[in-house]
């Protein structure tokens, strides 16, 4: 695979045809044309050489050369996490999370929550140029603001490992390092700035989530989420 | 410790006065005035608490209560890292770090490196404010931009370990969590955007650093120094 081609996201490579955004993106800020050779990402582990066969602003068309299925790497890690007051903090956990490696976010709002909505749009895009940038095929999944009780409510049988990591002084917990075990599908939850309540921690408990500990700073929201992650790449 | 008292970096506690910075923040933004208990921390692992005794605004002063010297827990670990362009970016190294938990953060020059110079007061007022809000008692040591050329000419067998994260193709490199040991002083070496040139990377071999990857995935600059910082402290 040309590793030097610059990379567009198109969910639809057979489509043949480019998004308006990555248009743009490829016509306006990168000045390709005609016989340019570009490389394609479906998200979903597909990646594809192509050459540009049509400059339209509409969408940039392109004929595929090449095409290579790509198998997953990540660890079949699910964080639900509440996004935070400062979205700047909340899209680098993204970006950090999609580098390092993760396969669904599940932005939660909690009691404590300071934000109450998000911009699924603007997150998404994050995301897709997280994805380019770290060399991954796949793009992590980013699912609507979620209620707390809602998520737990749901259908979570699929996980094989279930973790809720709050502050609350708490005898049992133990560290999530020492807990994880590598190749299960997992989800993890991360409270906001202000924490999990006592009655949603006990909600989650009562639901099969076992309490950990991330280490014993004090971690921002952000954060948390980033070792999470990296705790849970390292397992792999 | 009464963990509810706002907290105020104060080098020099003995002297009864904070600097000008947590003067203003602690009158202005919080408006704490006289008989509010205030917690000071020297960055050297004493915290203090303290009785505000005076409001002047070119220094508040303050009355110790009690005064506790703190272990240090975070792990001997160094990091030499260039400075990305978006100095954002290096912001945002520099606090998820200090949250985590690292004792020295040496800012390197090299070859490719986009940024050639660095505002300390700034960075070292965002370490600051890291070191308060995540209950640290230990202010990371930041240096001053060195060359990094410079640095390995330097003293450095004060150090049990020492890394050098790359992303050039090399068999040899295996992942700093396999090699990674508890309880050593450790230095690692992480890249510009543009990466260590093969001149660097040689160096700094035979200067005794050992070639490490960092997983599978392509870390951004600042991805890289904080999932060095996660692993060093998983490791502990």
């Amino acid at each position: 695979m040309n590793q030097s081609a610059h990379r567009f996201f198109c969910q639809n490579i057979e489509a043949g045809m480019l998004g308006e955004e990555e248009t743009g993106h490829a016509l306006r800020v990168l000045r390709l044309g005609t016989g340019d050779i570009i490389q394609l990402l479906d998200g979903n582990g597909t990646s594809a050489l192509a050459e540009i066969i049509d400059e339209s602003k509409r969408g940039l068309r392109f004929q595929v050369k090449s095409v290579l299925k790509n198998k997953i790497e990540t660890p079949d890690l699910h964080i639900a996490i509440a996004p935070t007051k400062n979205i700047d903090r909340f899209e680098f956990f993204l970006e950090k999370t999609c580098e390092i490696g993760i396969r669904k976010v599940i932005p939660i709002r909690t009691r404590n929550s300071e934000r109450k909505e998000i911009k699924l749009d603007r997150l998404q895009k994050n995301l897709i140029s997280a994805m380019k940038q770290s060399g991954h095929y796949y793009l992590p999944e980013l699912t609507e603001l979620t209620d707390f009780k809602q998520l737990l409510k749901s259908e979570l049988s699929g996980y094989q490992q279930k973790f809720i990591a709050h502050c609350e002084n708490d005898q049992e917990k133990q560290l999530l390092s020492d807990l994880l075990m590598p190749a299960k599908k997992t989800l993890i939850l991360i409270g906001p700035e202000g924490d999990f309540t006592p009655e949603e921690i006990n909600l989650a408990k009562e639901n099969g989530f076992v309490p950990v500990s991330l280490g014993n700073s004090r971690l921002r929201t952000e954060t948390a989420g980033i070792v999470a992650c990296v705790t849970a790449q390292l397992k792999a």
